[in-house]
C-alpha cells in the first residue's frame, strides 16, 4: 500500500516536506531547527560524499579536523564576517551543569562560566585562519590546500528539512596562496569541480557564476556559485566558491616571505557544499509518486522483487536471483533482493517507487519457464520484458539511460523556463511564473536592492559563460555589460 | 634535518607530546581542550574509519546522523547517566551576538537567551532514544542496528592530544533489540569487531573483558571493552561496547508490541571508539626516532628517495621510478616519490623516519646500474640492497613481515609485563613498574575503591576468556571467583 503524498500540483512546499518523510530521509528531531537524517537519507549523503572526498583529493587537497568552537572575538576579527555570522549563531557561555538546589532537574552551574564565550562554528575561516598562522612563514608553506568535512550550525529561525536546518553537515575547503592569481585560479578550479559534481552524478544542470555584491559571502571578494533551478520554478544555490583576498590573512596577521625576500599577506580562498545538495536532488527529479534518484547516488540502483504463490516457486526464484546478483555486482551495480515474505509485491513496488531506487525487476514463475524478467524504470514508470540471459549488461545500458535521461528532462525544463526579459514591468509578470530571467542590470547594490524589495527577485549570479552583449538596466536605463540571471530563490 | 624527540627513557610523557607535534599529526587550538587534528594524523583516522565502516556494514549496520545538541532535561531522564555526563559539557544558553553598546566587540544578546539550554552532546544516547521511540511500535520495526559518526564533547580538566581532548571525534553505534540476548549478542559482537580491527589493522594486542561496576558506563548493565598496554606500562581503554538493559527504553518510553502481542520495552546496546585510538597506535609501536605505523593504516606504505648528484642522475631516476610506481600499485601498495629538490636525502630519511612510513626506497646512480635498490624497514630500522626486478613482491610480502611483526612486539611487551600478583603487598611494588597485573578480587567495589586510592591502579576488565580459577582477595582474603586485570590506565 503506498504512502499517499501530496501532488506538486496541489502544494509543491507540502510535496517536499511529504517526500523527505515518507521516503524516509529526515525528520525534524526534538531539538528546534536540528533534523535526524535517517539511514536512508544519510546513504545518499554517504554517496555525494565519496564522490566529492576523491574529487577534492584529485585536485590536490588533503582533509583536516578543526574545532568545533571559536571564541567569540575571533568573529570580530574580520569586519564583514562578523555582520554576517554573528548574529544567529548558538553561544557556549558554561560549561557545567549542577543539581537544581531548589528542586529536581539541572541547572547550569552558576561557577563554571567561561571567561570568554564560545560559539558553535557557522563556518571556520576564523579558527582556521588562527591556525595557519602558526603554519605559514615562507613560500615554501604554500600552498595550503585543506579540506574539512564538518557540522556546523546558524540559527535559523524557519528552517526546512536539509534546505535550511539550524545544524548541517558540510564540506569547507580553506586555501592559502602566495599569490593573488593562484587563489583565483583555486576558487574557480573548485567552482568547476562543483559544477561537475552536480551534473555527473547529481543530474543537475547548473549556472555558473559570480554573485554581486549584495549576494556576497560575507569576507569574500568574490563568490561564485553554482545555481539550480527547482521544479516549481525558484533557484536554489547548490554550492560556493569564494575568493577571499588578504581579508581574513590581514584579521590574523599572516604573512610570509616570499621568493624575492618581501613579506606579504597570504591569498585565501573558501569553498562548501552541504547537506542541502539533498534538497536540491530531491526537488529536481522527483515525481507525485515520490523520489527520483540518479543512478549514480542510489544507495542501491537495482531492487528484485519476486513475484510467487507457494515456498517452491519462491526457492526457484531465489536460487535464479542467486545467479543474477554476482553477474550485477561484477559491472559495478548496487542491488537489493526483496525476498521479505511479510509484504506483497504490490506494496514492495509502491514502497521502492517512493524511495526513488532507478530500476525495479520483478520475477515470476513464469518468467522463470520463459527465461525473462519484468524490468521497470523508476524516471519513465516504464515496464518491459526482457530476457534474463545478459540482463545485467542491459541493466548496466539502462543505468546510464537513465543516469543521462533525468539530466536531460531537468535541462530541458531549466531551458524551457529561462528567457530574456527586457523591460521592468514585463519582469513584474515573468517573475511569478518563475524560472530564470536573464536581464540586464546597471551592477549597482541599489537596483538590486529595489527589484529584490518589490518583487522577492534576487540576482542569482552573474554568468561566466553568458552572453556578454551589453545593453541596458531594465530598472535604470544605465549602461549595462551583461545580462545576469533573475530569479525567486530557495 | 632530524627534529629532536625527547626519548622515551628521559620523560614518556613529553616523548609523546613532541611526537604528536613533530610528526605533524595534531596540536592544541586556541580554544581550550580541542585539538586540530593535521593532514598527516587525519589521513591515519580517515584509514581507521574506513576500516571500521567496512566492518560496521559487513556485521549488518548502517549510518545515519543525530543532532549535536541535546536538551538540558533529556540528561536528567536516565539516572546514571546523567550522573557520569552532566557535570562537565559545554551549554548553550544563548543563540545571538550584538555589538556592545558600550564599545567595540560583541557580547552575548539578553534578548536571545533559549527557554531550555542544549547541552552539546557528550554521547546521544538520549536524543537517539527520544528518536527512536517514534520509530517502533512492533517487533517487525526490531533491530535497529544504527551507527554515527560523529563530534562529541566532554569539557576535560587535563587535556592531552588525542587521549583525553574536550571534543573528539568518534563513532557510536546505538542498537534497539526485541530480547535481552539478542542485545547481549549485539554488545559482544561488537567488542570482537573492535579487537579484531586493534589486532589485525592497528597491531595492538588487546585484552577482552568486561569491566566492573565501578568503571562502567553511566547508564549500563554490563560494559565490554578491549584494553591494551602502552610502552610506559599503563592500560589505555581501546574501546566499550555497552548493554544498556531497557534503561534508555524506560527513561524514553520505547515500546514494542512483540510477537504474542504483548508490550515490552526495547532492549539496547551502544558501543564506541574514538580519537583516543590514535593515541593508542602512537603510544604503542612508536620509539625515540618517532612514528612507527603499521601498513594497514600508514597514509602512505612505500616512499621512495631518489640520491642524485646532478639533473641527468635525477632524471635516469625518475624514469625508473615511473616503471616501479604502477607496480607497486598494482599490488595495493600506497606510494610517495619525494623527488623534492629543495631538500636532501638525509633531511628527508628523518623525516620519514619521524612520520613513521613503514618502507623507505632510496634510488641512487649507481643502484640504477646495479638494477639494485636500497629497502629500508622503519621497525627495525635495517637496510637491505635489493633487485629492482621483482621488487614489488618483495615489498608486498615485507609489509605483511612489518605488520606482523610490530603486533608480535607489542604483544612479547604485554606478555612480559602480565604477571599473577597474590598479595597486596606485593602488588603495591609490582604496581609502581606498570604491566598488567591479574589479581584476585572480592567482587565488590569498596575494595577496587581502596586499592584505586591506595596505587591508583583500577580493574581494567575482566576477562573474558582468561583464567577462571578461583581464589580469594588479596586485599580482604574473601573469596574471588577469577583473577581480574589491575593497571594504571591513561
Ligand atoms: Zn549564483
Ligand atoms: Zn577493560
Amino acid at each position: 500500500m503506498a504512502k499517499e503524498l501530496t501532488s506538486r500540483s496541489e502544494n509543491y512546499s507540502q510535496w517536499y516536506n511529504d517526500l523527505v518523510i515518507k521516503a524516509d530521509l529526515a525528520e525534524s528531531s526534538a531539538v528546534r531547527g536540528c533534523m535526524v537524517i535517517k539511514p536512508y537519507g544519510y546513504a545518499i549523503w554517504e554517496k555525494i560524499q565519496a564522490e566529492l572526498d576523491r574529487m577534492f583529493k584529485e585536485t590536490g587537497h588533503v582533509n583536516a579536523y578543526f574545532p568545533l568552537f571559536i571564541p567569540k572575538s575571533f568573529l570580530s576579527k574580520e569586519a564583514e564576517h562578523v555582520e554576517g555570522f554573528a548574529k544567529e549563531c548558538a553561544v557556549v557561555t558554561h560549561h557545567r551543569l549542577m543539581a537544581d538546589p531548589n528542586g529536581k532537574g539541572l541547572i547550569v552551574d552558576p561557577d563554571a562560566k567561561l571567561e570568554e564565550e564560545l560559539i558553535v562554528r557557522p563556518t571556520s575561516e576564523t579558527i582556521i585562519w588562527n591556525t595557519y598562522k602558526g603554519w605559514i612563514q615562507s613560500y615554501r608553506d604554500l600552498p595550503i590546500l585543506i579540506n574539512q568535512w564538518a557540522n556546523v550550525v546558524r540559527w535559523e529561525m524557519r528552517t526546512r528539512l536539509f534546505l535550511r536546518t539550524a545544524e548541517f553537515l558540510w564540506q569547507e575547503g580553506h586555501t592559502a596562496h602566495a599569490t593573488e592569481a593562484e587563489a583565483v585560479t583555486e576558487a574557480r578550479k573548485m567552482l568547476e569541480v562543483y559544477a561537475d559534481f552536480a551534473e555527473r552524478f547529481m543530474a543537475v544542470p547548473v549556472l555558473k557564476g559570480v554573485k554581486s555584491a549584495n549576494e556576497r559571502f560575507a569576507g569574500a571578494l568574490d563568490t561564485y556559485c553554482i545555481e539550480a533551478l527547482m521544479q516549481d520554478g525558484k533557484a536554489l544555490q547548490a554550492g560556493t566558491s569564494h575568493f577571499l583576498g588578504q581579508n581574513f590573512a590581514k584579521a590574523f596577521d599572516v604573512t610570509f616571505m616570499d621568493k624575492s625576500n618581501k613579506l606579504d599577506y597570504v591569498w585565501a580562498t573558501s569553498w562548501g557544499v552541504s547537506t542541502r545538495l539533498m534538497g536540491a536532488l530531491i526537488m529536481t527529479h522527483s515525481d507525485d509518486n515520490g523520489l527520483v534518484l540518479p543512478p549514480n547516488l542510489a544507495p542501491f540502483q537495482v531492487v528484485i522483487v519476486p513475484i510467487y504463490k507457494n515456498e517452491e516457486q519462491l526457492a526457484a526464484i531465489d536460487a535464479k536471483v542467486d545467479e543474477m546478483i554476482p553477474k550485477l555486482k561484477a559491472l559495478g551495480i548496487s542491488v537489493k533482493y526483496d525476498n521479505n515474505d511479510n509484504k506483497k509485491p504490490g506494496w514492495k513496488f509502491a514502497e521502492y517507487e517512493l524511495k526513488g531506487v532507478p530500476v525495479r525487476l520483478a520475477l515470476g514463475a513464469r518468467d522463470l519457464e520463459n527465461g525473462t524478467v519484468e524490468v521497470a524504470r523508476r524516471d519513465t514508470l516504464t515496464k518491459e520484458t526482457v530476457a534474463i540471459e545478459g540482463v545485467e549488461n542491459y541493466i548496466s545500458d539502462l543505468l546510464k539511460t537513465i543516469q543521462a535521461n533525468i539530466f536531460q528532462k531537468a535541462y530541458d525544463y531549466r531551458a524551457s523556463v529561462t528567457r530574456e526579459v527586457n523591460s521592468y514591468d514585463e519582469f513584474k509578470v515573468e517573475i511569478e511564473k518563475g524560472g530564470f530571467l536573464m536581464c540586464h542590470w546597471d551592477g549597482t547594490p541599489e537596483t538590486e536592492e529595489l527589484i529584490k524589495e518589490e518583487t522577492k527577485a534576487t540576482i542569482r549570479c552573474i554568468p561566466l559563460n553568458g552572453d556578454t552583449t551589453p545593453g541596458v538596466c531594465m530598472v535604470t536605463g544605465k549602461p549595462s555589460a551583461q545580462r545576469v540571471v533573475f530569479a525567486r530563490a530557495y
